[in-house]
């Protein structure tokens, strides 16, 4: 098989090897059924390793061009069907309180609230704390207004906590916002003006869509795969429409829970480079780790000063803290303390304070060890019980973070269930917020990390029943037609 | 004195009276030296309330169009100075971190500060928050992502509080901010595109010119007079330029401390009938009443719903707690909370149930007595000490707040004179943010609320000397000249 790859483009070589055989296919000169060279074969063709050729055979089924099977081999499948490119969304039409929607548990008799992503009350270490605030509170400067740019005892304690996620940057690399949504929104208004396009994963955050649709800005969807977002499908935004930014989820992306690979995050600042685009790397998760551990944050792989790096405490600690940080070259982070200033002014030097307390003791390295586990527990009886319960519908398994992202068999009706189930006092999250083009599209989002096993098998339970109700109904529906 | 007023004309018989008489001076109709009828009799000729020419008269000579003398009466002025009617700043050019500056307490060596209007660290009721803190702590809830709305325990104390504002709205009214900065951008982003201009008062709190600069906003500035902001230089706006928002402080306004008295209060608010725009008032320092007791809000004299109300608790209690309320009609609610989420989701919890605790026990309502029994002090000292030793500085006595405003003597140089002073450890305010045109106009803001007695006498000793060296200065330039 000829496939002129280009050894010194900077366009990564097994990506190369995605554009030509979905090209080949597409002009109909490969066909279905077609068998393609083994992986060893291909390589040794090409002169490639072994795992560019795998990298790509895997990105080529995910698109669905290809398909494997197991002891006969890879074959161009029956009907391509490669996801077509997204359309771009502009602007996107505002669906006002989708975010609201998702801190919504006050429903009529909500007794299960598996809606939010966010950890679990009973982790809370209401103690250590306590003791931490009230050790804040002797120094009575923490309650006057404190600096744009945070304390520096956060700053320095950030600066020593970031080391675990690969990064390597002094304190003055840091600046403390109120939480993840401020900092999203005040790097998207350093890094973008209105007028440039904004690439996002699809399904994403909708705290994100919001920040924006406010903006009226462009947003391009480039589809979650497990291995993380599809780079062919980026590459052909980047290609097409230019966008100035894209923000990603790179470890335990949410809602899918999936995680970029090593080799995929180092393709996506070639991209970055290449095409001239800044990375807005959320990494709200990135300790929460139930597995094999964290690949580095995509910022301690930026040479170029093209990611900035966000993370808070509110998804492994406590949202009431409402504290983030952000790491970025000096130039940005100055642009970012103005709009923060302008925004509320400083974050609480209260909270702050009890925050580099609480690290210094090391109660969040204790903490972290607590809640990792107990959530591995919970992923995993979680899917055990989906897989139990919810046979027909699909998943990745959550590598780490808080929820999973369900895919509703295909005659299902997500906005009646996500209302039937609110009726029966169960809170889930509906799929529709986390996509730019609000559509049914039947998914759910579920935190497994927020309830007990008992309780999360019990709405697993109330989630069939209704699945089922809605397939009889469809089916009296088909037969009386 | 033919003055033509039109009764049943929504514009304020005093503004009417204002209007024709500097025509007719402008057209050389009443010439220089011109005696002016009594109040009395002017009253009597126009079948008016004498109130309403005093007012008038006022008006006339805040203008300068007219001088009284003492014993003689009443001159139309040799050279009527009216102001100019002001120039739109459009855009305002931007001055990135003029807040940063007023925030700053770090200046090398500074030892006393007195830039900021911000409470006196020595009043902050620590023992009695830290109660309120740890009570809070004792619900788990407190610590999860709570309402974006606020928490409803805040937001009914907040609707009892604010009866002390003359101002009766059920909790469901007022929604929970990160502190007052965080309510004005929103508040803008609520109010005006940015194609609309804003009138703001002049000289002005400088997080508010740097909102609307950010959005590129054209900045329509209104001096502050004694009685709170220009109603004729507004109103020739309004006629000119249409703004559709005002921003003021009409108690005890930053810089100046200043009142608007409930006259002009209720002609505002005809007016923005009248012309069809928008207030919003922002009463961060209505709770710190020094003299007689501050007039209700203008909110709670607010029949169309043209008003928003926000207030906070940086100034009256501790700036850290980094919260503050917003009072509006329902739909003007939905899209400041809609926008509020997008800004930073929601505002701390815990902080919210501790302060609500402190408002219910009565705490709040001590806290206040003390600071403004204090604060008092400290004003009145303050002014003997500025009248001592900068007696060829002008300022107005502030009924209430933390600061004053001084203008210098024509000759000085306020950068020169700020940056002199910082050496010697000395910080205060200058007053060039204060204005949306950068320029300098020889003004300083000094909190006297902030420091002791003789901490304020040292800092305007240091003021004094600093003065006397740039007076000399000069006058060695000049005669060296």
């Amino acid at each position: 098989m000829k496939l002129d790859l280009a050894r010194d483009d900077s366009i990564p070589l097994y990506m190369q090897i995605v554009h030509r055989v979905s090209h080949l296919i597409e002009r109909g000169v490969l066909t279905p059924g077609t068998r393609l060279p083994t992986v060893r074969r291909m390589a040794q063709e090409q002169g490639l390793g072994r795992m560019t050729v795998q990298t790509a055979y895997a990105e080529l089924q995910a698109q669905g061009w290809i398909e494997s099977v197991v002891g006969r081999g890879t074959f161009v499948a029956e009907r391509p069907q490669a996801q077509a490119l997204p359309q771009a969304i502009s602007p996107r039409v505002e669906v006002p309180g989708s975010l609201a929607a998702l801190l919504e548990t006050q429903a009529p008799m909500a007794r299960l609230v598996l809606g939010q992503a966010a950890p679990a009350e009973e982790t809370f270490p209401v103690k250590n704390f306590k003791a931490c605030l009230n050790a804040a509170l002797s120094k009575v400067s923490h309650l006057a207004y404190g600096s744009v740019l945070g304390e520096e005892s956060l700053r320095a304690r950030m600066s020593r906590l970031l080391i675990t996620r690969g990064l390597a940057v002094p304190p003055e690399s840091v600046v403390i916002s109120s939480g993840a949504q401020q900092a999203i929104e005040l790097a998207i208004r350093t890094l973008t003006t209105p007028d440039q396009s904004v690439a996002v994963e699809a399904p994403v955050y909708p705290g994100v869509l919001e920040v924006l649709a406010s903006r009226r800005q462009r947003i391009l969807e480039v589809p979650v795969e497990e291995q993380g977002l599809s780079l062919v499908q980026l590459e052909k935004l980047m290609l097409r429409d230019r966008p100035a930014l894209l923000y990603t989820v790179p470890t335990f992306q949410n809602p899918t829970g999936t995680v970029t690979s090593l080799e995929h995050r180092k393709a996506l600042l070639r991209m970055a480079e290449e095409y001239d685009f800044y990375i807005l790397e959320d990494d709200v998760y990135g300790h929460l780790a139930f597995d094999e551990p964290a690949p580095p944050c995509l910022k301690s792989l930026d040479e170029s000063g093209r990611v900035i790096y966000l993370t808070s405490f509110s998804k492994t600690l406590m949202p009431a803290l409402r504290l983030g940080a952000v790491v970025a070259s000096p130039r940005q982070l100055a642009a970012f303390t103005q709009k923060k200033q302008t925004a509320d002014l400083v974050s609480s030097s209260l909270m702050q304070a009890a925050l580099a307390e609480f690290l210094r003791r090391g109660y969040y390295d204790l903490h972290l060890q607590r809640v990792k586990e107990l959530y591995r527990e919970r992923r995993d009886s979680a899917c055990q019980t989906v897989d139990d319960v919810l046979p027909e519908v699909r998943y990745w398994v959550p590598r780490g973070g808080l929820s999973m992202w369900l895919q509703l068999p295909a005659e299902s009706d997500e906005a009646a269930l996500f209302l039937q189930a609110r009726k029966r006092g169960l809170v889930v999250a509906r799929g529709e917020p986390f996509f730019a083009r609000p559509q049914p599209r039947g998914f759910l989002r579920l935190s497994f990390a927020a309830v007990s096993r008992p309780k999360f098998r019990q709405a697993a339970n109330t989630l069939a029943e209704l699945l089922k109700e809605q397939r009889r109904a469809l089916h009296r529906g088909l037969s009386s037609n």
